[in-house]
């Protein structure tokens, strides 16, 4: 991610990020699928975290109680690299290529996590329309924590989120 | 789209494309950037009609009242294709690269939606969030739609989505 950073990703190569990590270009493809798969690497554990918690809440739980559960959780994994997360997101912005990848990734959530609310028991359009809401509140928490200015924490930032979340659907 | 439907977006050059519809190939780059952009050609109006409506609400209209009397005009535009909307939708799902493409339309829209919000005062991440819940709302409604067994029409899809949007958002 460095490279990309200091060169952009397009005018890295493979060979390039390959020789940095000290590994052959064979074994960089057996790590990752292409080029941008570098940028997602937790990726997976993410979406894996946040669909299990909505998976174990008990039966009880309202299904926006059990996907603020989930943002709670991965909000807390992410809270602790915040230049990190702002790095990353700079060389995202900057490549169409690189957003595409990132909007699949989300999609791909949403769709597992309003699996996981249908095999909770919910019905659609409310298991889609929940992990939709979900991914709607964490982009725009998101987005807000790694603008420079921001002091407030990812965690606080969801919780506003989720609040104006109730206010606008409402009506207000 | 026709082409597409009968050998796979993959599989269809740009030469055929054009031979089809009797351009030369230089036409077809005049008319569209890429061979993707074919299936997306009324997504500049649809997302002109869209924000156009959310723009032109009086102020005392609330935001996702704003959005709705958005989501309702576009959807009355697409009402009349359902068969056109079914097949392209079956050439998009079957291609990643048309995916990331439908993807990164929604994403602009999006933020064109918050854009028209925020020009009416609304701030942030109301704004924001207002324009992905209208976009949640359109997709799965809009996914529901083009089902081969769904009988409602779009309009009505959009507004038991947008009451399920409700429920979901109160924590029922």
């Amino acid at each position: 991610m460095t490279l990309y950073g200091e060169r952009g990703f397009e005018n890295t190569t493979v060979a390039e990020i390959a020789e940095r990590a000290g590994l052959t270009e064979r074994t960089f493809f057996r790590h990752y699928a292409d080029k941008r798969e570098v940028l997602f690497e937790g990726s997976d554990a993410f979406a894996e975290a946040f669909i299990g918690i909505v998976s174990k809440a008990p039966a009880s739980v309202a299904p926006i109680d059990a996907v603020t559960a989930g943002l709670k959780a991965v909000a807390a994994l992410l809270q602790d690299r915040p230049e990190f997360s702002r790095q990353r997101q700079a060389i995202i912005v900057a490549s169409p290529e690189l957003q595409e990848r990132e909007l699949i990734k989300f999609a791909s959530l949403s769709a597992g996590l309003a699996d996981a609310l249908r095999a909770r028991g919910l019905g659609d359009p409310a298991a889609s329309l929940t992990a939709e809401l979900a991914l709607a509140v964490f982009r725009v928490a998101y987005d807000r924590w790694i603008e420079d200015d921001e002091d407030r924490d990812l965690p606080q930032l969801i919780r506003e989120s989720l609040d104006q979340l109730r206010v606008v659907a409402a009506g207000a």
